[in-house]
């Protein structure tokens, strides 16, 4: 395996610069007060494509050699990868295809779309997600980068936590959510080198509790077929990401599927911005446990704002446990 | 009529400093292609109280003669100056007396309650909530501060064009939204002032036109029980603003109920910030004049962001004619 640390992370933020948001990061007097703990809310929900896939995404397609520009580039993906994929090809001017569950969201998928990659839809099963998309590579010779079991890609994300060490450090603790641990693996990266004694926490939804029951188990743990609101967090585990997460996160917080809408239903009402559910996790796992953070300096990455908005009544206050 | 000015304005801003936001302005390179114009967004929806005005009853709130304080303030409002006078009589531990219509959004009444001001509910009628208000200013010996028909309140208004002239000049037009035309007035204080060649805008529902017709008619016209989805902009000219909005505004440009609701989805789902039906009036009517704008340097300010998420399935998608 190959992999990646901090040069990598540095080279990856060069790479990137002017294709992708310094995003800014927001504090909120009403959530602090909420947590007990200083929050500092990294907004990757206004990062290009609305999400930190961009990152790992614009890395791997600058990074390609020029032989493979003519034959692209493709993945498979749940929807915030594909449509970062697609957009970094397109800042280069290359094909990008991308196979994508029929039941991603519509708003993924038009946004696809939008930023011109060709979509081929597959059976929503991590099985028929691997199998379609090794046909598209042996038909069209793409380069594929894995939504995050790709070195390229953690190097890329680990510049989201580059950039909130320099807007605000010192942090006692890094909470960030975690699906197939391409956030959190850059995260790793970035924060065990320039800033050892931060915490590293993943949130993960309880019916998505993969990365959970790998750390318990010593190895990883796949799920297929799970449920669960934060639609970004579906995926499992693959080698290089289970690399940094047995290695390097201090622990992994899971959160019911009402706590998860709780907290997004918050971040909309009271501090104004969208973000998708996956990217809420975090601040549920916060307000899940008061004794953890209460009094310290926690960053916490809103991870994207690509919320489906026709599946928002799902949010009404009448339908969680928000008070 | 004490009629305010560009001093009353700058003396607004150096008393209500440390108790409002200077907001951040956005820009969006979606929302500029949409447009064919370059949207400079003064986010309101960001300020204190998720409205502009918080500024306006700052400046009221603070200016109170010392005397006045043990006999607080009072007033009626059908939703974003209750909160902001709830806020700004809360920083100064005194009294917040409001007379709310008993439809108002359920967000605001707890958020007046959250701010600690005492609601007294009326009907929905602009009659009815003057005669409360008489009743409680009788009772309690409040200081009444009448949402927009007010110097101190207008000048308090104007600090926000003040702020989105030094953050964004030089613009070729400001486009607010206009219900009681409080912001407006205070934003031809500022920009006739400092600005003389910026136009000046007032984006108004079409179901609730009374700017229009009051322009159109050479007086103010009043509408009672009114329907719109832009809650916030229900109430009628007063002669204070009446005095503005006739002298001073470029054009009043009326949108539909439609063209409101898809606004307000696109920002969401673009710029991945909330914010509520009368702040999106000012991009709906940018979109549906476009021959008016393309080209030039719009500063739209997008007034509040005090939404009732359960009331979000209407921007379903499907009930738009967003693209």
């Amino acid at each position: 395996m190959d992999i990646p640390n901090i040069d990598s992370v540095r080279a990856a933020a060069g790479r990137i610069a002017g294709h992708v948001h310094v995003t800014p990061v927001l504090r909120s007097a009403f959530m602090d007060a909420l947590s007990g703990a200083e929050l500092f809310f990294k907004c990757e929900n206004f990062q290009k494509t609305g999400s930190f896939k961009a990152r790992g995404a614009c890395n791997a397609v600058f990074g390609l050699p020029r032989e493979q520009h003519s034959r692209g580039v493709a993945t498979h993906s749940s929807g915030n990868h594909a449509q970062a994929l697609s957009y970094a090809a397109g800042r280069l001017g290359i094909a990008a295809t991308v196979v994508m569950p029929s039941d991603a969201p519509r708003s993924k998928q038009n946004a696809v779309a939008g930023y011109g990659g060709r979509i081929v839809p597959c059976e929503p099963l991590n099985r028929a997600r691997v199998e379609t998309l090794e046909r598209v590579i042996a038909e069209t010779g793409s380069e594929f980068v894995h939504p995050y079991n790709d070195s390229r890609v953690i190097a890329g994300q680990g510049t989201c936590a580059l950039e909130l060490l320099e807007q605000s450090a010192p942090l006692d603790a890094v909470v960030a959510p975690i699906g197939g641990g391409g956030l959190m693996s850059g995260s790793c990266v970035t924060l065990s080198s320039l800033s050892p004694g931060t915490e590293i926490y993943a949130a993960e939804p309880e019916q998505a509790d993969d990365a959970f029951q790998s750390l318990k188990a010593g190895h990883i743990v796949r799920m297929d077929r799970v449920r669960t609101v934060a639609d970004g967090l579906k995926t499992s585990l693959e080698p290089l990401t289970w690399h940094f997460i047995s290695r390097c996160v201090t622990g992994i917080l899971t959160v019911s599927e009402q706590e998860i809408i709780g907290a997004m239903y918050r971040i909309l009402e009271r501090m104004k911005i969208v973000v998708e559910p996956s990217a809420a996790t975090p601040l549920a796992a916060i307000l899940g446990n008061p004794d953890r953070f209460a009094g310290k300096r926690i960053g916490v990455i809103l991870s994207g704002g690509n919320v489906d908005l026709d599946r928002l009544p799902a949010l009404s206050p009448a339908h969680t446990s928000a008070g």
